[in-house]
């Protein structure tokens, strides 16, 4: 709960311009939860860790969607909705019509600040195969308000293409790598650059890489220092370390 | 391989400071590369990564500890010697005075500048019995030059206890969390601060902790944003990744 | 086999009130087993347990399951199946029309006690996405007589929403906690209350929850005391341990 | 925090029975935490929880459990460590010599209450070698306060063995059971009897129990309802989930 | 190959009942292999093991399983068809009228010898569930020449169902024991007779059952002696090793 | 409860033959259980399953063997007590000078019967290193009164080896197969005989056989029918199997 | 990046057969990099390694293979596409007439050199059911020029069928065995014959296959030497190392 | 069975160089088998696979490898042990003059043939404390008569090192590649040459490697071609694979 707001309120209150009424239901609110029934809303998140509640899609009705959807626009201008399949964009996008659906990413968001206004971040991936968690990294940054810079197929079998690109993964503040099978990609990233990587082991792979456990062991072991590993194919997780990374302070500090 | 390196020696060598001999043999070590016949210093990782070399000590022998402290100091200046048990740090004290041994952390290591060149890091532990995998990273991130904040025993169970630090956890620029048992720690911390934070699992706890694979897939897991993995026990390693993400850059800018 | 059932029987046969024939055909059954062929109904189960067999209908035919809900009539006057499907359990409430469905928690059941005989029981659930998991338990639970208090999306990554509920928590018998991803929140409800804790893992989440080992490891691992797991998404499983905690003994004894 | 204990003491300083250092001191320990540096004692855990913190011996030095023991005693008057290897334990008798020491439970600790004033608890365990862990949770319940039968030996290799002892396991407010191997004792000990059944899983057996993988599973699986399970080996777990199960209320109500 | 059928052929070929090709022909195949192109036929193991090969239908195309067939019937005068869908089921018994198709075993085989010509078999299964499992092995001994007594749904949570069939047991000279969930069944069983028991643990169950792996552990570990252990929903092999164990020798021995 | 025991325990009180206390405690006793305080010896077992209850060593004090050791003496005359370590067995040696230790099977045991009473049972080792697990089989099998065939050495990687042997197999009732590593030598042996073949995955191997998960595995995957698997190093499981297959009935008739 | 090329392409700009332009965009190409946006082909790769980049089609659109077929046929004058769904294989030789699809190896590709120019491959399958795995492994090697030998369903439940092929396998300078279940094929082939093995587990199997992790053990911990080992199912991948070590120099050494 | 061996012995015999006690005797080896009671030599094993059966220590009596030695020698003339102790090593040097041990890779053995016979392997090792299994493979690759190329401490954390060394890369046959952690060097070099890569995972790393399960899974998951894989701390068979892929055919055939 801020108490700027809570001030804010309390003197809207005392000046008249607010009925008893509408203060109760702002400091019901003010709380830190919007009460829907079926969610609590933690409508404090942003304000304690600089990040709106996310909607995950999965297990949700879209009637649901469309409520969570509605209350985070009222409370913070905008809106992140995660792991949407198209057809229920689709419908989204008619309800909601300033709503843009990233099919690659399967992300539904307000549009991202333009110019970004937050340092870049990469986002390498390593093979193809791997992009739809890449750009749901990338996605979720630039509506996070981060400059991105994407970078895609340079995995470990022709290291030369890594090499090639260098001069862009040393200007980012910190970078993403994206990775199936063997998971390698991180640790040599790591050994050639000195800002943190952020490496996503992905679940593409033949019959051993077991749904990304391989790749993700790999990134656990890495040789090369300054990894930090999330979760299989969660390309929002490791847009959300990249952003308390690299984002600049309220105060207007570069990270 | 530093460029600039390379001029001073050729400097050095055209106004007669160095003959050819010793150029030759400097030059081959500016190749990135000191070959020590059992090991390949990696002399240009520091240049290239930020950090340079360090010593893992489990599977050598105490005299080639010897010879890579020494080669260490040569290039430059410091030391750092991770996993070192008690009665060889004796011996190798003995034999570079100037070394210091952190027992609890198991790092023997040239002391930390002092002041610290770098901004604070808060290392938060959930129980007593984490603490060694706790001090690894606090030592490790002195050595780097950071400012580090120690807060242990604040574990779940009694959650209060995390209340009354959170000042400290604002203050610092990345937070280390390091648990066993359920590893539900980072998910709260970063349920409640904007930073950075970099989640240890540890091997502490009753028969199916496996070692630490509860911990570990709690983190990787967590329902909060903005949390960064490293492997079990692995202090060193996360106290490189918050050295990434918290480094002052050489130009002095903060992060 | 209940002794008290027997001579019943045996009076009614003596007065003259039963003929030999039914007699037989009753003591069979007073064996405790209903021989059915392709099931052996253990119809002394609520006598020993406290609680009647139960119908759990995977695998099973829709006629199999016709001829289990009509025997359980008999025996009991109620039935409870579980994991019943939207269209197979539409069949079945055609067939028995007194079979209420609760297509949330996939439970068929014949209307529960009202008011509630035995207390209360508070059914936590992390979010939204464990909700059909919760509603197996609170539906299990009215069923055997409970007050059940449903409180939904309290996870740990807005501990707030956990704190302004404790006096629920503090009033029930017993207090089930749904969770997937890390499963947390058992422990931090287990740090603030003094009543018994069921935790349910959930299958929820990406990657590497591993269809909810993860939580269940954590739920295992958990620091906190007082906490006894069931199986992944066995919201029924947890109902029968938080009944047999808190239900009102036959002598009308409050737990 | 507890509201009558802060009054109590501010009643105290008004009445002039307390200075005002005094005061400041036991206020500060009111918050509910007792700054040890190396550790954060939980005050108000017995107060929230019904159980006072229990030291956990594994990773701790001598010093520090002496310096712990002394503060359980300042704080509740009475003091549990598990996990103590004899020698240990020997150690500790010399320095605080009300404390008892019970070798086959690992147990150091106050003398219990006696009379008992809490309900029976029954701890019955499948085999020999699953002793120990059995003696732990017995150990650790008398010291709550219970009354406690001990049952062993009763593995369902040999299942008459059982029902010999049904008459004990019904008189029981709760049973606690022990077994390694497959792990199948609590299934049909719940299928005997209607009270709640914590199972503890042990690491006895050959190869393929895996440190008792097996039996957890097992426990996990159980085909018989009302039964929560704690981690591996973990008796101390499984008595405080039976206590609350089976404590009366500080009212006196009997669960 | 059989030295008998050897002599015979060439008996016949000296006799001028058979001509060079039909030798050479019927020779090739006396080496114990019908090449077949996509498949080498094993016609060789019912001499050397007992039993002819079997079919297994997953992977194979019905043209495969027609020419596959019909070679069995060529060279054993029977055929056992294993893991057979309905539908495919349906068409072969078009082709093959003599074929029976048994659904719930997904058996498709011709008729079983009448009246049995092995010594008996009991096939137990705790729950209606594991019936499937149950029928094949059913099934497969029927086809081997077995008197088959089936015993089903008498699973450890009501245990009096279990003594009301001991006398069946007991009759058996083997006892295939089917389980899922916990798979404690087979410990009881071996508990209270003395013939020996093969343990077939079935993929049925909640989440943490994976897919049939409690069960398998748990009978690998059973605390009862006498207990061979299959693969996982194996009835077929289960059928093999009673098979094995029960079956009367060529020369009329009773096992 | 064998009736035969208790007539001639009655006619021995009615006949004078035989006190009243005497008759008591022996009729205690008949009950099928010996309370020895720590453990409840199934005095029964020998009758309903053919085995009298076997002493498992670990986790028992050298007293709790020697009560165990008397009172298996007083019930059956003889005993068996396995995983027995050489110190131990020394001193119990000492003790009952009847006893025999087998090194390398680790088993001290009363002296096996001569000539054997039941018929042979072949126990093959695919390697020198599965030496014990096999010696624990075949020393078990004489106990219980077998012929045994050992048979070492003949693993896989020499085929020829296996072939050389055939008659012994095929001569046994039922053979053991004791491998580490693959485990691939019972599928072999299964395809070349008509026994019964119990399987005895080994912990030996390099690291991915995973303390004989991978021997296990194959196993349990055997593309051969007709074996039953143990768990792994249990050569005495093995053995208990096998002499349930092999054993002549006490009528005398040969299986 | 080939010197030769760049050779080529500088002397037909410096006679004028090529403009600047054209020189500019072939150069940057020569880099080993053919950037399509999407992907980065690795043009490189023949010469280094001596097999060009090979297109894996699961996760990629019918667009992109286009694109990528296009681009190799340009770069290599060859392609082949590996799991490839026979749908869209039908669509992409509409386009691409030369091409040429093999169904049970779901592979498309140019034509193969006739007659082959590399030595003798054998695949070896143990059962029917690996077929597809095998048939990719060798339409892979036919692509590479290998003269290929395929042997089937020769698994040991039938060990004869083996040694009627050993001629065979000892004249290929490579052999694949590929195999599911206990993955046992290996060992025996390799024990047999003295060329390289290349072992293919496959996920064909009962419930404890485990999707083919009982056979990938199986193989990893063969007691026979001259092993190596691939991922479950990937035919293709063992075609590449046999391709590796069975091919002939560019200088046509035979290997 | 070699028959020139056969042919040989019988012209002596014939010739009168031979007694016929002698000749049985002689025969009976010749069948491939010298049954030494504990073990049988498969002395034909060298014939067939181009490798002498080797002894592996683990599990053998210091006697046994008396024995096996001598055996050994009089059958080849030569002899390797592997994984032998240092403190055995010294007892058996003493008894076998000829023999030398190599403490770091744990081998004792006759002198390599010198010079080389056959072509050269390169065995890379990622980091210093892979040392131990490359030098198990290095010198059992100078047992079997090849030149070998030790390269040491080139991972990928500083990637130039492994640069400096393509050339002797290239300049071998065959490649084995050690590394442990997240075995991610396999990949890298595969994607840099065109000879085979044996890749062998080791067992060093920190908690989440497992054993080298992280490293096993990283090298069968590569995302180059080319790499056959063996088991975790396997130097011995990745000899064998490499020897068998790089040996001159004893027609003096270079591969």
């Amino acid at each position: 709960m801020n108490p700027h707001d809570i001030r804010t309120l309390l003197e809207k209150l005392a000046a008249g311009d607010l009925d008893i009424d509408d203060a109760v239901d702002q400091l019901a609110k003010l709380n830190g939860i919007d009460d829907m029934g079926f969610a609590q809303m933690d409508t404090d998140r942003k304000h304690r860790t600089g990040m709106a509640e996310v909607i995950f899609s999965p297990g949700k009705t879209t009637e649901q969607l469309e409520q969570l959807i509605e209350r985070s626009l009222v409370h913070h201008g905008s809106v992140l909705v995660t792991r949407l399949e198209p057809d229920r964009a689709a419908a989204l996008v008619d309800t909601f019509e300033d709503l843009q659906y990233n099919a690659s990413g399967r992300i539904l968001a307000t549009p991202p600040p333009s110019p970004a206004i937050h340092p870049a971040v990469a986002v390498v991936c390593a093979g193809t195969s791997d992009l739809p968690v890449a750009e749901e990294a990338a996605a979720t940054l630039e509506h996070f308000g981060h400059e991105v810079d994407r970078i895609t197929d340079v995995g470990v079998a022709g290291i030369h293409r890594l090499f090639g690109v260098l001069d862009r993964l040393k200007y980012a503040r910190a970078v993403i790598v994206v990775a199936g099978m063997e998971g390698a990609l991180p640790s040599v990233v790591a050994g050639l650059i000195s800002r943190p990587i952020v490496a996503v082991p992905t679940s593409v792979g033949y019959g051993a890489s077991f749904g990304g456990i391989a790749a993700l062991l790999g990134m656990l072991n890495a040789c090369s220092g300054g990894i930090g590993v999330v979760n299989i194919d969660n390309g929002f997780g490791a847009a959300t370390v990249a952003h308390r990374i690299a984002r600049r302070d309220p105060e207007g500090e570069t990270p």
